[in-house]
């Protein structure tokens, strides 16, 4: 502060802040805000200043002066005094409109929400670099831990190949606790809806949607292309077993919700991009296999960086509302110092490879009869279709066998077309588990 | 690019690029530069085209156009065509004078020179941030990591409360050797020099210069305060036996160089930095201890973050260079753009505490006189100095034991007066080993 400031001769310049939802990320945001006032316009040049909370039901117990409440977020994001909108409402309507309506009406713009981000950065970015605005969404991947910067300014001299994550805490607590209890799927979720792990409607994150916005999100700004929530393939985890995890243990591996975004080269020799979100089989020895219960990791490997690790808390009110003033802070100063954050890119407009061309490797788990051939039947019908195998184990008593079989690399087509034919054979009783394993050398 | 400049009809905007240094990170800057030059035009918004490169010996083979070669740096960085700077010199001077005069001169800089930066950083911004200049670091501590970003802009509505890294590659793969080999320190050193992971003199690595310069940055950059070579405690590795691994492997600890920057409450209540380099025993539970070989990695613990890890390649050519060039990125966007970078913020100003005030736990390893009343002797003289014992174990045969003693936190200056209080007495045989204890729950 300078001396001017401090004798009052200056008046001390103020950025009105509109946040636009009060559930446990928003109430987190005003704590901080009013908290740490202090130090953040030390770090900003300017004081950040609440003007208005917009809420579905005004009333006095909100923990929040009553009369920074509002039921109108329409008005709030255009008042002439807000330069700067947080938005964690969550949802796509009304909260697209409004975040239009505030880039229009000269706002700069901090999100965490990824399920609008996955669909609509296109149009929502188009709208904020034509008006030299910011839209800042660190918030919306992986809650406190910087990965979309990193990723956006730290590596932006350098070429991203891959990036893959676990990027959703409560599919990662449930497959955690299925290996370390050896407890079933239904079971192991019911226990995390106790703990506040799993929601009422635990579809989003237990089926992979949540994640796959995710993978949107980040195959967008690591390859500078759009992708969108319908291009990332997902299967979630509502199939996999305690002994799918027991399997996997057996093969000194784990099972974790992986989001992977990939350069791929296809046949052609054209660079396309890969997006997609499954379980998988990952080896002990890859960094993600340690990362458990509900803690978020991102692993991207770069040309020249080589293999880096993000590592922390990827949901939760405070961590998440870490991230929002993060943006805020970073579109803060640049509406005090001019500039602006990263726009979009999408320059490179990578092709987005289908699931069937994608190249991945297979587990897969059967119970077939126990007599002579079946072992070379089974090998013929992976051959037919291409399929190397990288290694078996046979296990079984009487007249029945449990075989495990591990793929090379293969495109994810051939694969399942083999697993379909498996199916159909005499000798095979059933294919009991299909899984892709993932985080192996051979990639 | 829109159309009018794909036809042509206007000129393409030009960055012009300055690289002092063409060793091991400058030649990759240069290659990647080259090799990169489309993608990079296209993120940046303008052609960034190398004008010069500053090397001590100008000669056709070094792998880059001849042309571009100067041994004049000083005219190579108030060229009017130069735009920014890249310093990838290291050392003090002349590299000091040479980015004055860049940014005197209106360019701006990016730097991966740690020891400068340790000392000068408050002059260097203050040019620069007067002049509305980039100084950018990032390459400075942990190579390809991104950590400088993160915390003075992702973490820049929070409160950090420590960082913990190991950030010296040599150091750690020497301990992480002699804890796999049980060789000493010496043999391992020279093992380490044989493949290229120790210097011809390694002082600045091993005696912990290196990491001391790179905590003195990330205390200033975490606490907002200005923190310099000199304020930061700093001890090597040279004294760590094989002994010492073993008995920390026996405790389920593993002993780590740590760069430690915390913020402490003092006994009047005021808050301070402390900063500091030392060889400690870590629990193997902790995430740090599993960072092996030459790899880096960086806790940070924030109020609302909670506790973020960064892990990766901290050295290197090409992780370096990685991110020297998304600094440089950064300084062209804002050279296109507008804006400009984070400036130094020093506003909290918080004094730093004495290594003697600042409280740790101590591992103090001992043979003694093996008869009655030594153990109440020996905890009678931590009792003496204030300090409270954790565990002991005793081992030993015939008239000695070993005595390992680990005790809870207390100024370090309690803790070594006890270790000499102990040396001095007479069924104290020798103190054999004196290692801190960090990264326990009780901090």
């Amino acid at each position: 502060m300078s001396s001017e400031q401090a004798s009052g001769l200056v008046p001390e310049r103020t950025l009105g802040i509109a946040v636009l939802g009060l559930g446990n990320v928003g109430s987190e945001v005003v704590r901080l805000l009013t908290a740490h006032a202090d130090e953040l316009q030390a770090r900003v040049g300017a004081r950040l200043e609440i003007k208005g909370i917009a809420v579905r039901n005004v009333s006095p117990d909100r923990g929040v002066p009553v009369e920074l409440l509002t039921d109108d977020p329409a008005a709030l994001v255009s008042r002439d005094d807000v330069d700067i909108v947080v938005e964690v409402f969550g949802g796509i309507e009304p909260v697209r409109t409004l975040i239009l309506n505030a880039l229009n009406s000269g706002k700069s713009v901090v999100t965490a929400n990824k399920a609008l981000l996955a669909d609509y950065t296109g149009e929502l970015a188009a709208v904020a670099d034509a008006a030299d605005l910011d839209l800042y969404f660190e918030a919306a991947v992986a809650g406190a831990i910087p990965v979309v910067r990193p990723l956006m300014q730290s590596l932006a001299g350098d070429r991203v190949k891959r990036v893959v994550g676990i990027v959703n805490g409560t599919t990662n607590f449930i497959l955690s606790a299925m290996g370390e209890t050896g407890a079933d799927y239904a079971e192991t979720l019911a226990e995390a809806s106790r703990l506040g792990y799993a929601e009422a409607d635990p579809t989003a994150d237990v089926e992979g949607f949540d994640a796959a916005a995710k993978a949107a999100i980040l195959a967008s700004i690591a390859f500078h292309t759009r992708v969108t929530a319908s291009d990332v393939y997902r299967e979630g985890i509502s199939e996999i077993s305690a002994e799918d995890l027991a399997s996997a243990a057996d093969l000194d591996c784990t099972i974790k919700l992986l989001a992977i975004c990939e350069r791929v080269t296809d046949d052609t020799g054209r660079e396309r991009v890969s997006a997609r979100v499954y379980p998988a089989l990952l080896p002990n020895a890859h960094p993600l296999s340690a990362v458990n219960g509900a803690f978020n990791a991102v692993v991207v490997e770069a040309e020249a960086a080589g293999r880096l690790m993000f590592y922390g808390q990827g949901a939760g009110g405070a961590p998440t509302a870490s991230a929002v003033l993060g943006d805020l802070v970073s579109a803060a100063r640049n509406k005090v110092h001019g500039g602006k954050g990263p726009d979009e890119s999408t320059y490179a407009k990578l092709p987005v490879m289908s699931i069937g061309d994608t190249p991945t490797r297979y587990y897969v788990r059967m119970e077939v009869a126990d007599r002579t051939g079946v072992l070379a039947a089974v090998a013929q019908e992976f051959a037919n279709h291409g399929v190397s195998i990288s290694t078996v184990r046979q296990s079984g008593l009487a007249d029945a066998a449990t075989l495990v079989v591990v793929t090379h690399r293969a495109p994810d087509d051939a694969l399942s077309k083999t697993v379909a034919a498996l199916t159909s054979r005499d000798f095979v009783n059933t294919v009991t588990s299909v899984i892709r394993l993932e985080g192996t050398s051979e990639e």
